[in-house]
């Protein structure tokens, strides 16, 4: 599809929301207490009304994680050499990083999509090149990226959105690699909301203190020179953002244009998916959030978004990892809604009134 | 095996601690930032100090689900008629129920074991009769059970445990069935912990505020009349307990005696793995606790035995179904464990120092 990201917005709407209570008369009549499956209950209505009312009979997972590498990591803010972004998208492809183990245990596909790592990858068996350029620029210095070169990779995420829908997969997770994303989330997310800068900026992937501090200063100081348009994705991609985050991005708009379930990861995942919430609001409505991460500030997102994540198992890995090991619960969640008998099938006796 | 319960809490040993520093050696190792997987880590490091060094490449896994009836009924203290335990026995049987649905998806075998449903079963595949008796006393009239009955309820419960472990099962949690058990459950935790009975009990299946009212009087009523001492589990049991509460007290003392992992479920189950605890604390070393359920006492369980729960999804439902939920979060950490790649193995750049 040749379609602009304008053409792609127009064309996301919320879910049916009577479809929404409709799911809940099936679920109240099944055999339990009303209400006693808790989340699993929401997630199920909220599956009923992103198919239309069609429930599928079982889950296509898919976990679709974007590499890119960060200019600014010139600048000291992470904890690993650049090199480790393209050292671990072999590491994705030779099957062993946590992504494919936890992905095995709940046989989920994992393509790893290059949309701007700064190496020459040979190709190899799902790993799709996309790559807009070998790295963002160093944002402290200049932009990050052009605005075509952010809107190409938004279109390269809904692109891979598009693919995975059409092959039949119904389940979907962005997932993320990218030495120095923590601090290129940060400043998405500083753009994005006007919160406390020390409050976004976290420990990323072990950082100490003083790094932190590093981090809060560059992130600062990229706000302070570009001063993004606070409601313009393309704008704040452009200026402070990263290749793998306008990919998540539209991967997120792609879920919804085509009214598939995307469940969120932690903050990379997060700076990705607010920035589509910017582009069409209705993206909320397509979004399950699998975890709140260690990442302070994925805390914050949450309270901006107003929603909730289903657990929080002090992870702090990226990859999509938290999503995959979210699956379960989501598929348990289908699963109750297809498969549980309800009161009078099973000739239990209701509530007493 | 024909061994009292003392023999039995004598042979229940610590974990070898330094097991635990093993397991991180390699965890530390693998490729993923330090600590990253957060509460994984900490799962696959016990794991391996429970298998004593020597980590399974799968887990088999089962829930058995211990339905008993309980006397307190007659108090009006559960919003459902009695006759939905054996009703819901059936269901279970049948394959539809929420247990039934979420060990599909996870590959789990279900048994149900009768120790105490006011029912007679003709009897089926994975149901399995250890009927210590039909239903216990109501027990603000007399005692809830005999102490021998107290003790034949742990040792079925104990060999319910030895026997699927012999089959070859490496992965187990108890699950619960019976209408008043909330009730039940509150006396149980309340003699033992001697909180606020307010804090103890809660809405249960859903009864309304008045009839938690009478929930909080029903169970004062019970401690004030029995006197249960607070360190006894046998005696707790036979004044103010339950048939299946003994039966999952001694389906975690079989799990801890043979060294596998049991994974704690609800609020019933808490009040099962409390009494085992008394009998020998030791058993905590073999427990991973899968939820906090909307029981409001559930908190304070997790404060007296300063633990946490794996996560909060808002479940109030028993039967086992939080700790069949989480099976897939146990599994994903043996898996870490044994499958991914060091940083030496995947040539990937470790922390600048």
């Amino acid at each position: 599809m040749n379609a602009s990201l304008s053409d792609i917005t127009k064309q996301i709407f919320p879910v049916n929301e009577l479809l929404i209570k409709k799911a809940f008369e099936r679920i109240n009549n099944l055999t339990k207490p009303m209400g006693s499956l808790g989340r699993l209950e929401e997630v199920a209505a909220k599956l009923y009304a992103i198919f239309g009312g069609n429930m599928p009979e079982a889950f296509r997972k898919v976990v679709c994680v974007f590499a890119a590498d960060h200019g600014v990591t010139e600048e000291g803010v992470s904890a690993y050499p650049k090199d480790v972004t393209h050292q671990m998208v072999y590491n994705f492809l030779s099957g062993k990083a946590a992504i494919n183990v936890f992905a095995n245990t709940t046989n989920t596909t994992v393509y790893v999509v290059d949309v701007g790592v700064d190496y020459q990858f040979e190709g190899g068996k799902n790993l799709l090149i996309k790559k807009i350029r070998r790295g963002s620029s160093n944002f402290v210095k200049t932009t990050a990226m052009s605005i075509e070169e952010a809107e190409k990779s938004i279109l390269a995420g809904f692109d891979v959105a598009s693919d995975v829908i059409s092959k039949g997969y119904n389940l979907l997770a962005p997932g993320d690699m990218g030495i120095g994303n923590t601090t290129v989330s940060s400043a998405v997310l500083k753009a994005v909301t006007g919160y406390d800068t020390n409050q976004l900026v976290g420990y990323g992937t072990g950082v100490d203190e003083q790094t932190v501090k590093l981090k809060i200063k560059t992130v600062d100081k990229a706000i302070t020179l570009h001063q993004p348009k606070k409601d313009d994705a393309v704008d704040i991609l452009h200026k402070v953002g990263g290749f793998e985050i306008g990919a998540i991005c539209g991967f997120v708009l792609g879920s919804a244009f085509y009214k598939r379930p995307v469940v969120i990861d932690g903050f990379i995942s997060a700076a990705g998916f607010i920035l589509a919430m910017l582009l069409n609001k209705n993206v909320i409505d397509y979004a399950i959030f699998s975890h709140c991460s260690m990442e302070r500030g994925h805390k914050l997102f949450f309270e901006f978004i107003k929603s909730k994540p289903l657990f929080d198992l002090n992870l702090r890995l990226g990859e999509g990892t938290g999503s995959v090991l979210s699956f379960p619960i989501i598929e348990a969640s289908l699963k109750m809604f297809n498969d549980m008998a309800t009161f009078e099938e099973a000739k239990v006796s209701e509530k007493l009134s």
